[in-house]
């Protein structure tokens, strides 16, 4: 495993910035990955991704293990050259996924015994495979097989499955052959701050490369995600990257760089800008309100999206009414492309120490999704973040 | 009216080089225009439009009137404007649609009655109006609103309808207002060569700008369309450019080259490309096929497109199998690669006088759809051209 793979540059408060040291290229902190399950991002080429301002994309190993098959890609020379995106990666393990996406699954300490949600059929995942699969993929950073609980698990069950998690995540680092890939650990815990106690106790005495938080934003409230992360990152070593998976809306980013926080993924701003929502400085709108029938002007002036520099309100209406691809087309660049300037933003106010000022005018401008939505969006966890997961 | 609309640069037998002049630019002729119905190229943006080719595009009247409204992107300056394309255009009368896509259409000498096939409200269309919205949507080539018959319709049916179309054509001629769009008149006739005769003769004695060729590629069989071509474009202006509406597939638009045509317009190479089915120099061939999962080279190595030089068969084979919209957006860029490069071939040897060449080498290379597939493409008038018509 890579030494040297992180290095803080400079904190202010709580809030980090570093840099990831990659195969790939250096990543600066705090990063967004965008999230492509199928070895895409939705809707958009590689160049397009990094022109929206991404250095660093996410895909899924569970998506790409069923369909092309991770035989398939890596015939084709790996992910990287398959998906023709030479920037940084991350594979998750593929057990989100298949908790959340897969029907029937049986879990036992060997592993997972789950169904592919496309066909029906039989397969079974281990630690062990969980590794040689993104061995194979070959993106840079690659992560433990964990066990994943839901919101309202007791104790009892989230202490177990926390267990397990660690026993699974020395196994992945014993099944880990190459040199070049950074794995990083899961702490788990639930909601139970003791517990996330104990999970970042015992995998940090394992010296991972970096550690991400797990489990969060499965449903519970806005206030115990951030407490448990406040509390998780407080426990986690200072000179290692941090990763808050599944986490990224606009405010929800800025909540826990203030935490600690150094590295996020989410399908959510791809998948709300397919809806029609897209972001803005004053908080979300949606394009299909009939207010944009006629707007004369970008979904938001001061964005500097390929979508706003080109087109109107009206135009981005029009193609959302006529089911034109192309409408999600601009809907998801100009949502990451809002996501990309908030990190950048948020990076620069922490070089600058000014980031508790930065996070004061954010979210006192934007509107963020209200607590009800928000769970409604995210909650349904065991049917979790869509297909794209 | 512009004068010195288009000017014949070179023959090669009846193959014919130009130039076309419009207030956006100078295009070459021949000329493929891709159909943006609905103000939008399907899945590309105005500058893919340009990379990949094209300096003309063709918009739908009737589509862009149902939805947003005229009025609606007048506002906005204009349909230039409003899809952000800097290019020529051109737009269609709305007539076409209305005969093969709106149910209860009803006709009469004053216009045509027809409902929306959105939102079943009734609209009445008539010569001037189609002349007025065209005006209000601003492209370079306009169209006179013409009575379109199906194949099979009886001689007195196609000649009724001929005589309402001239009829027709000169009532837009004197509805138009501005000066600077070229209006182009429709040859019709159906299958009736004494019709087309007589149609050539009544629409060129009134002086139009352009002359298109309509009625044909509505299921009769592709000798038939291509006698009727031929004998068509023979009694038309040498000095005037030649349309053939609808007509778009590689081995038609090298037929109809061959026969005097200067402009064409067809929604088939999107549509096939976003169903899978890609031109090579061999022919078409289906990316879902087994075949393909697995292979380690372009669709096409001898294909310069944006998809051909960064992916692999095996990724557009997986994107289209787990339904990317990425597929759609790589496979319609090929395709259209593949017209723009072969027009502009066939344009190089007509300025060289080897057309017959060329033309004889790429049917004897390229596998056509057969006939049989290509009536059951094209053939379902009065349910027509899809959508996107």
């Amino acid at each position: 495993m890579p030494h040297n793979h992180f290095k803080l540059i400079k904190t202010s408060n709580n809030a980090r910035a570093g840099e990831l040291y990659t195969p790939h290229g250096t990543v600066t902190t705090p990063v967004f990955m965008p999230v492509g399950s199928q070895a895409t991002v939705k809707t958009l080429t590689p160049a397009e991704i990094k022109d929206t301002g991404f250095d660093m994309v996410l895909a899924n190993t569970y998506h790409l293990y069923l369909r092309p098959g991770i035989e398939v890609i890596e015939e084709m020379g790996g992910l990287h050259r398959f998906m023709a995106w030479d920037g940084a990666m991350l594979t998750d393990s593929g057990g989100y996924q298949v908790f959340s996406l897969a029907p029937l699954c049986k879990i036992s300490d060997e592993g997972v015994t789950f169904r592919s949600h496309i066909d029906g059929s039989e397969h079974f995942l281990t630690p062990e495979l969980a590794i040689q699969y993104q061995e194979s993929l070959g993106a840079d950073v690659i992560m433990v097989l964990d066990e994943c609980t839901a919101y309202g698990d007791s104790r009892k069950k989230v202490s177990q499955a926390m267990d397990r998690t660690h026993r699974w995540a020395e196994r992945c680092l014993k099944a880990q052959k190459g040199k070049t890939q950074a794995l990083y650990a899961i702490v788990q815990g639930g909601m139970f701050p003791e517990l996330r106690k104990q999970s970042a106790e015992c995998l940090t005495a394992l010296d991972f490369p970096g550690y991400a938080i797990g489990g969060l934003s499965v449903g519970e409230p806005k206030e115990t995600t951030f407490a448990m992360v406040e509390e998780t990152a407080a426990l986690l070593p200072v000179e290692k990257p941090r990763y808050l998976m599944g986490v990224g809306s606009p405010e929800d980013i800025v909540e826990a760089v203030a935490r600690g926080i150094d590295i996020f993924d989410c399908a959510l701003p791809a998948r709300v800008a397919r809806n029609g929502a897209l972001f803005t400085s004053k908080g979300r709108v949606n394009i299909r309100r009939a207010a944009y029938r006629k707007m004369d002007a970008p979904i938001d002036p001061d964005c500097d999206c390929y979508a706003c520099r080109n087109f109107t309100a009206a135009y981005l209406s029009h193609l959302f009414r006529a089911d034109e691809l192309l409408g999600l087309r601009l809907a998801t660049v100009h949502n990451l492309r809002f996501i990309a300037n908030l990190v950048r933003k948020i990076r620069n106010s922490i070089l600058a120490d000014t980031f508790e000022d930065f996070r004061r005018d954010f979210l006192a401008a934007y509107q963020p999704t209200d607590e009800k939505a928000r769970v409604e969006q995210k909650g349904k966890w065991l049917k979790g973040r869509e297909k794209e997961g």
